[in-house]
Parts: structure tokens; sequence; C-alpha cells
């Protein structure tokens, strides 16, 4: 089974991004390693948002978001040997990197020079602007393409994609296990699968959110403490305890980074994340570092090895992620960014309902 | 042999950082741990001007500085055995610990929070202000004194008690060795150990500069390249090369920091062990971390551990501190001054003559 036409929902421009207009397009041409999947299910990012909205400076309109994606393999190039159709699978924030750099072969291919996100970005060799899941169906090369375990349902396994495999390298890298003490800053959509896949890792987890409101939901999700930072003195008594803190937050706004900072160990690192919007700055001395040697940093997604060891590890614990099903449409879509923008949802939403609005 | 007095050069005010006035004071009560040096040479670190002339905020006054003594053992404490009478021995800038915590009993010394600088900085128990060794003697707990290898001439091992052990430190703990490029910005004090020291540990090693006027003394001390960042397109070429960078400049005026860290190859990291006067901060946005996920810290001198390694590893290899004596006495130490604010020390002054300054 192929197909000739991917209808989706497009953002048409910077200043109507929430007036997603349902269009149709022609994939590009299908390549031997090439796989093509129906999507059932998309989660949603921020990324989404501040890429239509223009956050990030913009980007090729008319364009369909979403990079977490999850839907059956309908077709596959002639040398596809890493998923098959009838298959359940994923696709991530990535879709291709050159796989020959000393990054690509080195398990860094979300560091790769020549890498393509899953929209808003051009393919080269047929100047094709690549278009999200927030549409029928996506063509991607199969390194990444990511068998989904059967245990997960797609609307749990799909914002992993993203969100989950975007904490999980960092804590699995920078060395989340037994013995260790790991924070995580920002309970929202990355967050709480910073909880989960903290705790899933063995390590002694802790949330550090502005206030208490998300405590209850945080231990429930697993974890072993809970710091308020609107509280005064919330620092002390924890200071030099932590090994890493993954910091999703996505804004510097009052952020005391040093305060932050001294809760590290020697060593210890913060990773942060989250890309604030616009140019937004943080601003440190060097004396920031110097009490326990520290050091600040980020990271990007995670590599094919790493998502597949996620899900797995996610169907054999019995992970279940925090997701709020929307069926897509124009509203459903709307609903979706505003709850993002209102940070009110608990915690990704999941676009579905892929049969009713594009047809079987 | 013991003594009652010590005498030294002191500054007596912010105001008056320059006017170094000879005065005596009484060491504080012998304890069991401690040793008694009667100081040979002490190198001259731009902390000594930064905390006389009050740019970190002012000091007690009057005060000795000068953290990189060297001497000879001419009395010991009851319990003393890391050292004995008449052995020539260093020691650095800083003079205790409480031995006790977790940082201590993990090579981590110099992150415990009780510990106590070589000038400046009070014993709680007796309320004894440290003197420096711009000085005749000094008193010190065994733990931080340490062995000169005989191949090492006291003016030479000076320096490295301070400007060495803090470039040594970062270069063993965070990879500098063989098959790894390891860069290091700022040829001065502590950039030229920077050089020696990740050379002789097997690293590729590159010296980065403002100018080439540096290069052939760069060269000389086993530079294997040299980048001058004030040429245009600087980092051309040498993009996610390093694995290490050790940043000794301490302003970060004009400093393109965004430019630095794409030299960094993927998770490297970027550790600033220079300490900038007043409050100057630097701006960064996670966006300069993402290309490659590298970090940014600092880390702080280095524990007895590698103290001890430095040294022997400076005699094993014949490395050559580049090093200008100055006859230590109230000019001499303008002079020394001098030359610390003008850059113009190539490329760490050593006061010596401490038996003409101060008898035998």
């Amino acid at each position: 089974m192929s197909y000739d036409k991917v209808t989706g929902f497009q953002a048409p421009s910077a200043e109507r991004w929430l007036e997603f207009e349902k269009n149709t397009w022609s994939p590009r041409p299908l390549t031997d390693h090439d796989v093509d999947i129906q999507i059932e299910c998309c989660g949603v990012c921020a990324s989404d948002m501040h890429t239509i909205s223009g956050d990030w400076g913009g980007c090729p309109y008319p364009l369909a978001v979403g990079h977490e994606v999850v839907g059956k393999v309908i077709n596959v190039g002639s040398k596809v040997t890493l998923a098959k159709v009838g298959q359940r699978v994923g696709v991530g924030a990535q879709v291709w990197s050159c796989l020959e750099c000393r990054q690509c072969k080195n398990d860094n291919e979300t560091y790769c020079k020549h890498q393509i996100d899953a929209y808003g970005a051009e393919y080269l060799d047929t100047g094709f602007i690549t278009q999200g899941g927030y549409s029928s169906h996506t063509r991607v090369h199969e390194y990444w393409v990511y068998p989904i375990p059967e245990k997960l349902s797609s609307p749990e396994a799909a914002p992993m994609l993203c969100a989950g495999i975007t904490v999980y390298s960092p804590l699995k890298r920078f060395g989340a296990e037994p013995g260790k003490k790991v924070g995580i800053v920002g309970i929202g959509g990355l967050g709480h699968y910073g909880v989960l896949f903290a705790k899933a890792l063995g390590a002694e987890t802790w949330a550090i959110s502005r206030s208490r409101a998300k405590e209850a939901d945080a231990r429930k999700m697993g974890a072993d403490g809970f710091i308020a930072t609107g509280e005064d003195g919330w620092e002390k008594g924890h200071e030099m305890t932590f090994d890493l803190i993954i910091n999703t937050a996505n804004s510097f706004e009052g952020f005391e980074l040093a305060k932050y900072l001294s809760l590290l160990d020697v060593h210890g690192r913060w990773n942060s994340v989250g890309l604030p919007g616009g140019d937004e700055r943080m601003s440190v001395r060097n004396q920031d570092f110097m009490a326990n040697g520290c050091v600040i940093g980020s990271s990007h997604l995670g590599s094919r090895r790493e998502m597949l060891e996620m899900l797995q590890l996610a169907a054999d614990k019995g992970i279940t992620s925090w997701v709020e099903e929307i069926p897509i449409s124009r509203e459903g879509l709307q609903q979706a960014m505003e709850k993002l923008q209102k940070s009110s949802v608990r915690y990704r939403s999941c676009m579905v309902g892929y049969d009713k609005a594009f047809g079987a």
C-alpha cells in the first residue's frame, strides 16, 4: 500500500499560526531506505509552538509540525531492513543525519552537522521541506524509525519520542543510576519523564518545582523528594548533594542559577534541555562554579540506540506516560497550543483520532 | 630550631596596597600536626594582586600575600609524619580543611566547606589570620606540605604549587591524555603550565591566544598548534575537534564564548580557572551548548594526591617552569605587581633572596 498525497494541518504564517489549515501536499520521492508510515497519533511538544509562532525566528510556511509520531508501516524502500510493513513504529524530532561522520558513527548522530529535523528542514537533494506529524503520513529514513514495544500504547509511546528521549539520554549518559541523586527542575512534559526515567534507572529522584502544586503528582510518578523553590531557604540542607540536575524549564526569568548550582556535588552537572524562546540569556560568574567545580551545559535529543533502550525500559518497567488525548482537528490543535501556553497540560498532550480526521 | 616572630612584607590597606611594609608578627601556636618552614622563595600569583588591591572585595589588612612557597622544614609538631626537619617542601594556596567530610575523604579537599586559604583567612580555633609567603616563615598543617623532588629547583617548583596545580588538576581529571586534543586559552602564568602539563600528559596541545606574540614561546613549551583569536575566522577548521579547553584568561571582556565552545567535540568541557575581578559576568544561551552538548565550568586548585603526582611528573619529564626571579623587597614586590598589571611577565615571577631580606 502506498500513497500519493499527504493531508495535514499546517500553520499558514507567524501572524496566523493558530489558524491551522487542512492542506494536501505530495511526499518527497521514496528512496531505498525510506519507510512510509500512516500516522496514528502525535504528541504535542513546546517546540511545535515555538516554531510556528515565530518564537525561534520563524519557519517555512505553511508548515505542519509535530515530532512525536506513532503509526503503522505501510510501505518500505527496497533496502529497508529495520522496519517492515504492518509494524507499529515511532518517529521523533530528527529524521536524518549523514551516518558517515565521526559523530554519527559514535552514537552521537544528534550532533551531526548535517542533521535534518522532522519539520521545517530541507532535504538538500530534493529541496523538500520536512512536514511533521499533524498529518496523515510521513516518509522517513529507516534509521529514524523505531519499533514500539507491544506493551506501550501508542499515545503513551508517542511523547517519549521527543520529550522522553530528551531527558532519558542525559540521565543515562551523565550517570543516573543506583547510588546517585538526581534532580529534575520543572515538572512539565519533559520533567514528568525526567522523574519517571530517573526513578526507573534507579537514582534517588527529586522533583524541583516553583510551588508544591505538583508535589502529589511528582510523588505518584516516583519522586523520592520534592523541593519548592518558591519557599525561603529552599536550598538549605541540599547543598552539594546532587550528582546531576536536569533542567527542563525553558525560561531563565527570575532564575537564581547560583543557588541551583550550590545543590551539586563536586563536579556535578547541570544539564538544560529546554530552549527558551527569543534570545534569552543566562548570566554566570566563574565564582558560581568554584565551590563545587560543577558544570552547566545542554544535551540534544538522544541516539537511536538510546531511543530503543528507553522504549524497552518503559515497556519492561511498566512506565506510564501521563497523557491527555485530544482528537486532531483545527480546534483540537488550538486547544493543545492553548494548554501549552498556559502550562495547564498534565503532562503531555497527544493528538489522536487520525482515522477520523484523515480517513483510514 | 624554632622561631618566635615572623617578618614579612604586608600590604597596609586597599588604598596603599603597593606600599608594602616590612612588619613582624607572632605565628599562631604550634599544634601536633604543624610544620614550621623557613621560606626560601615564593611565586607571585594574580590572586595576590586581586586580594590586596581590593579587586575581590578586600581582605584583612595588614596582609602578607603569596601562596607558592618553597622552603626548608625547621621544626615539626609531635605527630607529624609527612615532613621532617631539613626537608625541602612546598606550600600552596590552601593550608587547611577538615579532612573528615565526604569531599576531604574523596580527593576533593579543595571543595571542603571548611577550607582555609594560605592568606587572609581565619583559623576558627585561634582567630589567627593566615599570612602568606612574602615573609620569612610559615606554619602549616602537614597535609598541605609537599616534599619537593630534588630535580626541581626551588624557584621552578614554587609557581607549580598554585599556578601549576590549578591547571594540572583539571587536565588530569577531565581527560588530557594520549589521543585527546586539549586547548589552553591564555598563555600567562597558568597557561604556560597548561601547555607544559597537557603536553607532558600526552595530549595534542594547542595554545589559544589573542595574537601570535607568544606563538614562538608556546611552541617552545611544547604546543603542537597555535590559534590566534584576533584573526578573522580563527575558529574555522577547528570546530568539534577539542576534547577539553582550559581557560586561564581572567576577563570576559570581548569574549565570544559561543565561538570557543564551537571548538569542542560532543560533550567536551570548557573549564575556567581564572577568577575575574569584580562581578564580571558571562552571558550564555542554552543554544550555545546545543550543537555539541558541551559544558562549561570551573575547578579549584587540586588535591594533595594530585600535587605530589604533578611534582613527580615535572621531575620525571624534566619540565622547566619559565620563571623570572626577583629579589624580595618592597621595590621587588612592586615590580612584580607592575609586571602582573601589564601582563609582561614571562611567565611567572618568583620572589627570591629571602636569606638577604630576612637573615638566614
